[in-house]
């Protein structure tokens, strides 16, 4: 109904606090306990543009309130939004995300990112939103164009509600990059590198049936692997430069992912405590897939609701290799933090610089967007 | 490495302030910001025991702080955990985590159920510890037994996460119980009722490979089913029990779960958005399975990894009716809240009441567990 900067601003309420009974759409909090600001010296000095704007950006983050809405109202148990059109799950709605949507998987790395964002109106904060279940929007400008952060969490059940809530509340054309992590699984990928997922995914589900005694007497395979799912050409290869100018071209590769339904069964990680039957599963992988060079969670089914998006949404996804599956070997966590600030920002150049069919006017009449001057 | 009222305590760290780099296994706060109580009129009149007890448990969800540990030398990319024997999503380590869980999908709904809880320990406040991944792990005692609350989340990958990382971690016979909600697909499944997951849960899945071409080509089927998944007959009858007993037995029935790996195409949901090829799901499900009765989005992979952890874990779930899928109407949120109180209880109950073959003693070494007197 209008532009965040005329909204009432809510901070993060104490965990132990459970909402009020009564319902309305923002929580109103004091503003006497704002996050400190982190030193932006990595914003600075990471080539994404001048120290000016880097401080901009810092000081972005530094003006900003985390709204939450409430549940109010819900209608229409196909497509449940409440009476202000807010989503169910993520709980935004028309005029409060861009077209172009960086999908990520911790609050801590979309909270580091932010810090790379300009305010999405002269003046203002950045938006930020959090949903009842936990999904944090974060709406502000890189390169002159609005763009929005999600939390997606982790799963293909989560990559699913930020997919689709999103849609439901944008006009136009979108474009979704997924800046993920991942299990090195071979060359070119290893310890520490940026891959791109191009030509794009394929999925690893566990079937349950083949653990029913009916499965089993039938010798039904435990795993299965879907076909690929492709990926955007032009924004795989946008985000494929914009990593290898700001990492160095060694350090970035593109190659199939492979998204498992699981981080453990379904990737070939062991444990006495269940009957997984994976023993064979990561060889069977590379005998299927001899492209496969990386496993993680989300990117086939960002891919797929691309796929089947009418047209409507271009997807890419990249993620950090943090594991090597062959030496199980782990990244050191200060050099995770460096990576993601570096292809953080590769991914926000890519979605700025893409070119989409948009409009960022009038937004159904639910006023101007929070982007707007 | 010692019980919790020995560690260091923590609050929740402000939203806009991303972690310091220092890695640390426990980051202490002030303790100037803890939440308020919440009136426990609720907790003293729903039966679940005397005035004074509930006064208590609220007296202990006051009482307590959030621990957030930080990932600190993770090791072993197959089962990643740090140097304190952590997990790497959840966060909790051996003594943090009772034998008996209660599952739950959000961050309310655990705190909501937390007023019930008596201290772990005579003297301290609940156990409290939140993960960077933002599951949230609640320990405390119901009915004098040891209990914890986890905040799983939505969808199959997170079911997966908090059943493999807190079997890691604790030692002996477990008892899950899920708390969800649900849509209503036919009676005696309705608005408001709660519906226990018995004879089990089937899952329904989205093929990506029936919207490429070949899947096309060849007239793949969008959706499968998989065959039933048992539950615990035990433990959900006990959980039938002690619903009955507090929301009265017209309001409790039992039936198979239909669990979907996505809320919106695999449950039915239509949109204009995506080619979803899901019109004639729900009819087929009911078809294939006419004792289906509720639909959501985890049971089915909590009892498919009991039915796999060796005999090592009983599995039970019910659901509250949040949504009919027939009208699409939608159950009120005041209403909501009072049958989570009162299911929330019966749960407790059960867990409590089930015998286990568990130890209580010193966990491997790695000290008392924090509900040692």
């Amino acid at each position: 109904m209008a532009a965040a900067g005329t909204l009432p601003s809510a901070h993060r309420r104490p965990l132990l606090q459970p909402p009020p009974r009564a319902l309305r759409a923002v929580v109103p909090r004091s503003s006497s306990s704002r996050g400190r600001r982190r030193p932006i010296a990595a914003a600075a000095s990471a080539g994404s543009g001048s120290a000016a704007a880097a401080a901009a950006a810092g000081a972005a983050v530094g003006a900003s309130t985390v709204l939450h809405p409430r549940k109010t109202d819900i209608r229409d148990a196909n497509f449940p939004m409440d009476a202000e059109g807010r989503t169910y799950h993520l709980g935004t709605k028309r005029g409060e995300v861009a077209n172009r949507i960086l999908s990520v998987g911790s609050e801590k790395r979309a909270l580091v990112l932010a810090e790379y964002l300009q305010p999405p109106a002269p003046g203002r904060g950045l938006f930020m939103l959090e949903s009842s279940r936990g999904f944090l929007t974060i709406t502000g400008r890189y390169l002159g164009t609005p763009v929005s952060i999600v939390v997606t969490h982790m799963g293909l059940a989560n990559a699913d509600f930020v997919v689709r809530e999103n849609r439901a509340v944008v006009d136009g054309e979108m474009a979704f990059i997924r800046l993920g992590t991942c299990g090195a699984l071979r060359p070119p990928a290893r310890l520490g590198s940026f891959i791109v997922a191009d030509p794009g995914a394929i999925l690893i589900r566990r079937d349950p049936d083949a653990f029913s005694p009916e499965g089993e007497a039938c010798g039904l395979p435990p795993y299965r692997f879907s076909r690929p799912i492709p990926s955007d050409p032009l924004l795989s290869q946008a985000l494929q430069q914009e990593a290898a100018r700001r990492l160095g071209a060694e350090n970035v590769c593109s190659g199939l992912n492979a998204t498992a339904d699981s981080f453990y069964s379904s990737q070939g990680r062991r444990t006495d405590w269940f009957d997984d039957r994976n023993e064979a599963l990561l060889g069977e992988l590379l005998q299927a897939y001899p492209q496969a060079i990386t496993l993680e969670m989300e990117t086939a089914m960002l891919l797929d609701l691309a796929r089947c998006s009418r047209g409507s949404i271009r997807a890419a996804a990249g993620v950090i290799a943090l594991a090597d599956r062959q030496s199980n070997d782990f990244l050191a966590a200060d050099r995770i933090e460096e990576l993601e600030r570096l292809t953080g920002q590769a991914c926000l150049a890519a979605l700025a610089r893409t070119q989409l069919q948009d409009s960022w006017g009038p937004h159904n009449g639910s006023g101007p967007p929070v982007w707007a001057a």
